[in-house]
């Protein structure tokens, strides 16, 4: 396996977004033929957990940047509003938010018995691209079920490339899909920052790519599609950002992104959700609405040491996606290739 | 029944947001016991259709605006971002969102045979206000299906009140719901220009309802609780504004909705969304890329008859919805009393 | 002299912007007929400080809002990015823009000589309305050095209506200008937070004001033009606000603005901009990076009441600005007449 | 002199803003030693002009985009809320903004006797970066008469490098300034689009920037300065782009400005602003306000085409503005290299 190392900062111990202390990332892959021989169930849903308590009781600090808008994520106007995260990330294709969105409902609303009844609502956050390619997409294979499967299998392993909601996905002609890495920001001589990113590749043209940068030699035999096409980013952090600070964490993804090749297509859903897990904020409280927590005074060397490693990330972790994807069977008997395999 | 005229503009023939040529609305109000003797399925679907025909194949310009964004509105980030509205405008309650997109998903991929296989995917909005004062909304009674009957019987004619998403809704402390006004703003001598609203009303507290500006005498029976609660605006229009000057009309709204008292609480999802009929967009077409359309050039005596008209409408309808809400029993007993029975 | 009281909350012992401890306002008025008889210098400039120290070495949180964005308000690029607020808030007129920003860096060079020579730069806020009714817009008669004068003289008294910036501004047909007003939100049973706010009012047709509300009888005197212009709206708070909660406060700025009768018109550069004195952030620390700060939780209670009394207080504002006003004459012999006087 | 050509698109005849039919650069230049033997004016202006005739009156549909906001450009929240520049777009230092803005609004004021007397007012848009390494900015030497020189003198013909704006800003440690490039987009078999581009690149530290891509062989003797630095980017076309689609087209900007090697760094103003010069809207009309315009339906393939070819452009125009820029001396004796002088 290609291993690739991309800028000057190192990475966590599993250069993966589980890094991050507490997050958790759980996939469930659905990979099963229909009785017409032409459709394919080849997709899946992912599911990124901030912290492993309850997540709508102790609420993380978040933020979301929209690189190109042409997308269905579903939770960002109240995670804009409000700064805060009370939810998995769900990850799925562009058929499956309502389905996955469903599950996690129904899976919130069995761990919080107050919500709905005598405190108020939650809000899902669901990302997608479309892997209409090899997914037959408009048979709706994503239930509620397997996104409760997803959050309930989380762990702080990732497994990278076509697992989970990147089991269908297409990157640069190649298979793409699910990767992660970390970075490591020292901070004094005995603490480190941890910065840890999940993407869900699933856009470009294989003549954009800039392969060059990263591997030797890649198989020739991409597949030619239009170059609309999608990427969902998530970053986390142990850094006690704010909503405002996380955000432009997201906008440096733009970054890693464009580094690839990448000219943001028109036809892309390029969308980017940051969480730090520093400062939880619980949402019943018998404590004064006047807390003290912990803040970072944006000067311009930490900062610059945030923005250039999450730009390196994920970059690499794009990169990662490819590296790690196999060689994938989809609908109507189309094939999309590892882009390593020979 | 009382009636109500704010502002100085002329109302369409219903004043109703059908005024506007082609929009229909349609919906399904769900009224129904449980087992349990204390839980109540007081809810609905309401559907928005811009047009009678294909909404995927013939898209409108459109635009959103959040005046608080503590709500969980789906398919903002592509409006946004194309400026386009390419499905009906979906309203329910909070947790049926999920359901109801799924039956107009449902719903739109069996009228397009093309999306998700030949062509890209469709983006659908759904709104939502939290009824769960009156409705068990734990028990998840919005269906798909509500979704699909509510487009199918979608008409010219606007029923208001406590229909549809608006059942189980509760404005001022009274019953609340669905409202709707239009406005004329004259153009030439033989063409005026049709403004029309609709508003799903779930906001406010008592004390803050500046109730007699519009009404002598109110039942004193309110229900008091937090003050917390949302609105969902949809306007309409056959003035042929671009995405950005829909924009600006929908910031008025916040204009009519002060105007009845309220002050845009912490707990509110508060949202705007706004199309025009004018120049409608194919999604498939033969033709150039260059496109000749109609615009308006933004005078400050024709804009400001747009927002002056928006303004006074949006409040119109808002008090329309309660002085049209009948009293309401949901669960737990409780009941919510019209403003205006005795 | 009329006096009002809007909404439920209590003012400050001054109902002034003043009563946020720190904050200072200042103003310099310009009257001096030209040469020629129909050329008056009928403007001025006022700054507020947000507190008695050292602007750019101490500087405050802070956020701003538009409410419609036809002005040319400078610095919000950067107070917008960053959430801080580095210089006094200076007020003019539109041409004046220029001249008085040119002044406040004039003097914040020389209060800071390590500005531009061994640390960055410095971001300057100043707002404006076009009072050219009445004063002389295109002969520029704010220099800069009137902005030094405006910030020199600020003290913790301050002065309404047709004083600095608001000298030649014209509201409702009626002599406006600056209005200023305050509200206690009780916090515990020894301490209060208090809200502060000043307006420079510049807007609004006579026939849209809702006169009634305030005072029993107006001056028929008004004058009719049209019915774009502005109104710079600026908050201050001792409440431990972030600045997204800062934003969310601004934005209910346009609640008191609307039920004084504004429509937002199309003209308008309605612009708000709102601070906290709670958390100073230095400049230059020689501290770790890493703060503790004191933050509010966004809860349901204490955010209603701050933005309901952010409404109260704004409407109120406005309205003083009238009533504080005098008949004033300007340029080409015309004159604006009080709202009261008779 | 090295050349560059970076992407698949062609150049116009220029390669040059200039190339957009219409659009007009002109700099002055200030380069002169104060008596003080340390203190040095090493700065400028540069004027970019959408069109020919009277900006005011035929203003052109535009667009701005933030890429990091840590900068001071004005003029922002009128061109985002109407869409329209109706002002040349200038250029200069960070504390030469007031006196930009002043000379050109006396420029405008003189060509257009109407503003601020019997019609309204007018918006200028006036970007920058910080030059003090080089130019002793706190002695202000950028006055009004410098503005309107660059407007004076502005043709189709636009030097690059240390000229203008351009003349003290440093680039990735090297000397840069301004830079352009433009892109020609096929479109029917007689007719081409055209993009430009012009940038003011004083951004990156030496470590970052990709040099291998573009030259072979560089001067070592860099500047090591902290890595904070702006880039402004303005971005002309002659497609008959709305504001909505022209913000889309800045924001892939951002494309080209990271595979430079930028990572955005915490002290940037990086803005984009973007125009077009295919729909002029005049100022004053005897027309009805409807009017008939080209547009472009937004399709995969045109819109790919431009967001490509704008990141292909924006790279090249940073890398031009560092091969064409020569060895400048400044302020303290300080030298900046060019990076190809040895």
């Amino acid at each position: 396996m290609s291993t690739i190392k991309i800028g000057r900062y190192n990475s966590g111990a599993k250069n993966c977004i589980t890094d991050v202390e507490g997050v958790k990332v759980g996939h469930v892959t659905i990979d099963e033929q229909y009785e017409s021989s032409n459709e394919f169930a080849c997709t899946g849903v992912t599911a990124i957990l901030p912290h492993s308590g309850n997540l709508f009781k102790e609420k993380v600090i978040a933020a979301s940047y929209i690189i190109n808008g042409f997308g269905k994520t579903t939770g960002l106007v109240q995670l804009n509003e409000l700064g805060l995260l009370e939810s998995p990330i769900m990850l799925t294709n562009t058929f499956g938010v309502s389905a996955v969105t469903q599950g996690t409902l129904q899976y919130m609303l069995q761990q919080n018995e107050e919500i709905g009844d005598t405190t108020g609502t939650i809000n899902i956050i669901t990302g997608e691209c479309n892997d209409s390619y090899l997914n037959s997409i408009r048979l709706l294979p994503v239930k509620p079920h397997h996104a409760i499967a997803a959050i309930e299998e989380a762990s702080d392993v990732c497994e990278e490339g076509a697992v989970g909601a990147g089991k269908g996905m297409v990157c640069f002609g190649y298979k793409g899909g699910i990767g992660t890495a970390s970075r490591r920001i020292p901070y004094t001589s005995d603490q480190d920052f941890m910065l840890g990113c999940l993407v869900l590749s699933n856009f470009g043209n294989p003549r954009d790519f800039h392969y060059s940068k990263y591997i030797n030699d890649i198989n020739q035999d991409s597949i030619h599609k239009p170059e609309d096409g999608s990427i969902i980013i998530v970053i986390a952090t142990d850094v006690p950002l704010s909503d405002r600070q996380l955000k432009r964490v997201a906008k440096r993804s733009t970054v890693g992104l464009s580094r690839t090749g990448s000219h943001i297509s028109h036809g892309s859903g390029d969308i980017v959700i940051a969480f730090s897990t520093a400062n939880k904020v619980p949402h019943f409280s018998a404590d004064s609405f006047i807390d003290q927590g912990l803040s970072i005074r944006e000067e311009q060397g930490i900062m610059d040491d945030i923005f250039a490693a999450t730009a390196d990330m994920v970059e690499e972790a794009i990169v990662s996606s490819l590296l790690k994807a196999k060689t994938t069977i989809g609908r109507n008997g189309r094939a999309v290739k590892s882009i390593i395999d020979k």
